[in-house]
């Protein structure tokens, strides 16, 4: 068992930070200490096969993204990395856990999909790896499945408002499955959008003509985010269910997480960066020599982007220092411009939904601290922290404490990244939804279960380092 | 320098737990460490002067009580504990700081004040404390006073939109002294109830023979806190100063807190245990041989005590889960019935204001946990983790972390505690407030920078031992 | 044409009230003269065929109730009172205009249902009466029927959110009617209850047992009320269209309505007279000889009634005073419990819903002008002005004016109204979910289109006399 | 007495509108009749003195400007109308009522403040006038005067939280006077500014230079008048007073004023024409050549103008149209530039607060029907039928209704109405608040108590015509 020593660093938690020591023997973190390299006399740094130097850098728990989606099968054609290329980009980028969704649809069983999704991941992941399960298809044979999940390590899932045809649930469904999840102890994931309404609309856009991305958008009016929140919150009112709202867009839908939790209720919400940084505005303005408006379509997601005028992006910000948001995911969903997004070329609704970010969230929240929006703490907490606790992986992982599992990033604050293709991001991907954007802050060093996985601008990890992460319940509850 | 390994304890933070020694080297924690007393093969166990078994016991930073008032002259009389009788009281009940409040009136000046409080504390404590500044005369040379508090490591002061002749400012004054410590980066704490108007009602109350102290909630109807809340948040607003309302008590008074903190507004609350436990009814239904209706004295306190049948307690506690209230302090405020509170007999107006509860706040709150209204966690962030971030004692206080002071509570929760004078407290009162409380959990052990204070059932500590706490600026701003 | 002048009342009208002559020539007012009979000189009271001596009493406008199901096929039978019986108990109550609900069902012709409407009340009815249209299967068909409904008159239709295979339209169907009607100036009348989710928990609650009436209130949870209200809030937005809530009773919706109209939307909401009296307690504690527990349900409706300890009555008073409801109507839809409601005996899911109260409208509401709960001049705003306003009968109905047709009621405060079966209500009902009501105020004289229907206890009026009234867009829009 | 008979108008009032001819006998209408100018055979216009033809106009109850200060000391000098110039200005503009406000001070008696009122008006007055009662001094003594208020026609009183050493009233006082006033009926009025805070900020203000009208508005910030609106709301809560918000001009004092109406309570607002159509951007960039920065003295009023890009207007206007601002008065205080205004030529503090509008309030409103903002019958009810209801002179005033006292006005919609000084306005001032207004709409005659004051563009009344208003109690509360 190798033993790692992390020296001369500024350890943040959720809560403080200070000057600190890590020691990391074999997987795990073994103590913190006071800085100094000593204890009790005993020379630390002399007993430990490795040192790292992390003066004048901050030493935080790996990054967990709670919300990704390698792999899937979306629109006629499947998200852009794979497993392999995915947590690698996630590496890179100082995430050291990724959830991602298995999925099952009308028709298929629960134990399928997620057998699929057990395939596609053993073996090829760099760093941990656990599931939700998605339910697109709530039946009999569907409830009676999910309370087999709390055993396999699975203890959300999620169900969809949108997407009739395709993961939608009706009311009916959404209230069987989250008595059952009320039952089990599973945290129900939503994806709140009134996918009917916004159907017949975006119906009506295109069938007039309004075919370019920037309608997908248009289509998918705050109204329908906000109907649907409030919903989903009454729903799981009745069903006694805690609820976890996935990549909140419209401060609306905000204020309906905000009143629930003022009312006590067990209401959760995650934001995602692209609410934070990017806008319909800028979608409308899109455009490029190779693909002229339609270079919109990079930014084609769902929940869509939204109006900067009517202050979305700063409602989003408020509230993740309200904590009326939570957590912060990247639902990173990549899809390449070439085949994939121009499937939708002269009809929006056939754009792959999706934006790929899972190697820069870490960097691109950091930035966050950097203008002020957030403190360094909560910096931690919304990437890392919270998403352990919420997702039943408090104690493993999210902290630096003794006991945890040894995913530490060594964080430059005086580091610059700059994110674009030229500048080879390491997602699969021929564009990037965040060209252009140069951010303070760099991550350095990384450590999985104890293992450099990146330092010194290399990728020292392999595929199947990660293991599957079997999660408890969600230690998040009020 | 003493050396102690705190062995097979769960440490609890305010985000997680855990098995974990703690290692104090001197008056810091020098380690946090997986269990198993060894490191590296270096033996600690063996290398420590001192090994305190914390096996099946919780391991929480020592409390933090941020509103004292020791000694403080009030109503003709003195709150009955000295700093020393108070803080062995503190220490008893695992509450190892407390801040109390420096008085300064019109006409005085406010380093006169201050320095009065030094006197009385210097020497005295048995617990590590600090002082916020009570300023009840707002004017050019108050004004000026505050700008050296910071440096004096008073990074607090609080006003009083109550007490007109007494403490109170209006709203000129609040305003002046609010743009002073936006300034200055002061938190602004605020008694907020409308005392022209209560002491209208209650002349009103008096005058026509009702003069039992049921009437003195009466008069304190919760309109009037709720409508100072609202008015101290709406000058805060105009200041720009965060704002910090002391001894919440209506729930109406929290909904302005939490709307304010929906708005993102640096709006803080703390409620105590009086405001979780008891009520105006049984108040109302108080008797004893000895006062007859009189009785109901010792629970004469402001903001007062609130009726159950409206739902304040419930409320208090849910806002103490959502983070509304962000923390919990006693306003310990000790009279005897004897001497002092009889004051008031014939005239509620003349009770002294006041309940003793340094010594309950750890145990009442852990009740908290045993009844399922929060979380082991919350527990420790309510007590110990939010007060050190609030008042400016972060990283030095309210963690266990290489570092920080070895404030360290081992507790067990196993452990019974019952409360009332007969039980032998240590508070300088003839009465309890809490006379008959029979609650789950014990405060086992007490350090006191790296000193055992209290252990095996004794206290070991001293007046004396007790420094001073120069605080810095308050860090939980958002 | 008969010429009647009504001396010696006092005049009521929404704003006001005064001692007025009503001077009526044919079927309309002719004019509203300062009490005393004569004009500049001429005799009035010597020129007109009739004199009715309304001293002492209020003269207002004739009720309208605008929503009444007669003959309407539900549950496997047929709302019991037809066109003649239930238009015949109006006039006997003092309401002089009905506003029916003509149904189309999926796979059904709008055309051909209003047809049917009409076969079945024309020449039957013996006060005016309206239609409004249920789209209970919106397709394109139907959305092109809805084009021709303001010409006939028709200005207002009704979805349901409720009832999955009955009358229910699913998101995107209300979302595609909303379009429409905003762009016809249509008002769009919701029944705003979640039906999928209702179905569901009744469903459950009667296959473990649970089938007595009380249940029917219980699976219909106040927040699937809410939720509903809540959506069609939101669809009507992003439509543009106004909204109308029908049988509001959870105070829960209240206050998403009153949140709506704070913001200035068109969004509009009725109760009815047994949210304000009845409760879910006692539909608990029905009880008689011959039904058992099954005596509840006489006051199976849907909406249920809700429970009087969360204070839903309470709430519908006041949403009445402060104008966030603007209208009382019944909902009156009879069923006999032999033959009828007993159908769901041993399951309450098949006790056909509704309760009749054409009849008792007037009086009921009047009582709560003696309880204090309305004024006076609320009365007739809330049973007759507004609702002419509501639905395009501005003018016409709703007001004591000259040019308005001359439907007028004379109400004696002073009188005594008592109602059950055994009191020989006119009701085609073999019971009365008000038996044993005893009520001030008393209908004393009814005018219809200028004709005295009631008078002297006897009923004057004759079917076949109620005309189609062919109604304008609403008049209410802010 | 003379007969008149206004025919071929078409009526309003604010439920609905009509045709009809309306009969005026002596100084009261006598009757609404249907048009024709014949009833039951006899000849109406045959015989009566005068036919007016209103034909192609509106008929509507003359206008009641219930907030005017004719003769106001204040600042050092008096409003520039007399209530002869200003009752004149008053019926050119179709406003036949005013409610004036007398004045009573600190260490003076409010019998002399009213009777120097009387002196002022008796005899003067073009139309009629009553009084609400300032208390500007709450002591033993004036409360004990309130008593004899109602036996006065006095029922409204008003009470400043702004103006301290002026008007002001601390909470005690207001209290005090709340209490009273729940005993008597009287309607509480309120002026709704933390009076103490502004005046620390415009000290600020001009102390740093920024003495120009402009920073009026900047002292007076939104916060203070929402503030000082809560505070009044909760202590009228306490007391069981009901409250009337005056001027109000901030979005989020209404908010505050909805917020409570929705919860049941007595509490209503007025806004004033100039909240709706000029804002504080308009103020910073008034300039002229005689007067520079200082033009914007114009419009120095409290409460000030509002921001537009905040959207006050705007949200003026819907609470109109909401009924969360139930009236619109004018706040009518005239002061000329010269001599006057100019008092504060380098500090805006002297600048004499006011604005004149009591000749332009009917054609100001008028001209939010023209643009959508509000109903043709709302004009009618925000205008005249609701001051008649809330200042207890239903009956009598604002509603065109056998018994009414005649006061009428013909408006014709084709008309136009130009405002400025050049366009010769009655009201005694040098400038108009106005100046360059040209509105759609225009008054043709005026009758006051059956006499034509305005006809032909003649003024034919007199002074001395317009009578004491005796007024009941408030006949608003629900």
């Amino acid at each position: 068992m190798t033993t790692t020593l992390l020296t001369g660093g500024e350890v943040v938690s959720a809560t403080g930070r200070g000057p600190a020591d890590v020691l990391v023997d074999g997987t795990r973190i073994a103590a913190v200490l006071a800085p100094g390299s000593t204890l009790l006399g005993h020379d630390l740094a002399g007993s430990v096969d490795r040192v790292i130097d992390a003066s004048g850098k901050y030493v935080i728990p790996g990054g967990i993204d709670a919300h990704t989606h390698m792999q899937l099968p979306f629109g006629g054609t499947e998200a852009s990395d794979t497993f392999e290329t995915g947590t690698i980009a996630a590496a890179w980028g100082g995430t050291t856990s990724i959830i991602d969704f298995a999925v099952q649809r009308t028709g298929e069983r629960v134990e399928d999909g997620l057998a699929a999704w057990h395939e596609k991941a053993a073996g090829n992941c760099a760093v941990d790896y656990g599931f939700h399960q998605i339910i697109g298809g709530v039946d009999d044979d569907a409830l009676k499945a999910m309370e087999r999940l709390v055993e396999e390590g699975i203890t959300s899932y999620k169900l969809f408002m949108a997407y009739p045809g395709v993961f939608y649930s009706d009311d009916a469904q959404v209230l069987r499955a989250m008595q059952k999840a009320a039952d089990l102890g599973l945290l129900t994931m939503m994806h709140a959008e009134n996918g009917p309404a916004i159907d017949v609309l975006a119906a009506q856009l295109a069938e007039s003509g309004r075919t370019d991305p920037y309608f997908h958008g248009v289509a998918r009016a705050w109204q329908l985010e906000e109907e649907a929140t409030h919903r989903a919150i009454m729903l799981a009112d009745v069903t006694g269910a805690p609820l976890y709202v996935v990549h909140v867009s419209a401060k609306q839908a905000v204020a309906q997480i905000a009143g629930a939790r003022d009312a006590g209720k067990n209401v959760f919400g995650e934001t995602c960066p692209q609410y934070l940084y990017l806008s319909l505005e800028e979608q409308l303005g899109a455009s490029s020599e190779q693909w002229g408006a339609f270079e919109g379509a990079k930014w084609v997601c769902s929940t869509p982007l939204r109006s900067r005028a009517e202050g979305h992006q700063e409602s989003m910000w408020r509230a993740l220092r309200t904590n009326d948001l939570q957590m912060v995911s990247t639902d990173h969903c990549p899809f390449c411009m070439k085949d994939q997004k121009e499937l939708g070329l002269g009809d929006f609704r056939k754009i792959p939904n999706g934006i790929g970010s899972v190697e820069h969230r870490m960097d691109l929240m950091y930035q966050g601290v950097v203008t002020g929006e957030i403190t360094l703490e909560r910096w931690v907490e919304l990437t890392s922290t919270t998403p352990a606790r919420m997702f039943g992986l408090a104690g493993r992982k999210g902290v630096i404490a003794p006991g945890a599992d040894a995913d530490v990033v060594v964080y430059d604050p005086r580091g610059r990244t700059s994110i674009g293709v030229g500048k080879t991001h390491h997602m699969n991907m021929d564009h990037s939804a965040w060209e252009g954007f140069e951010v303070d802050g760099h991550v350095d060093v990384v450590l999985s279960r104890g293992e450099v996985v990146v330092a010194d601008g290399q990728f020292h990890g392999r595929p199947g380092h990660g293991e599957y992460l079997r999660r408890g319940l969600t230690q998040y509850l009020a």
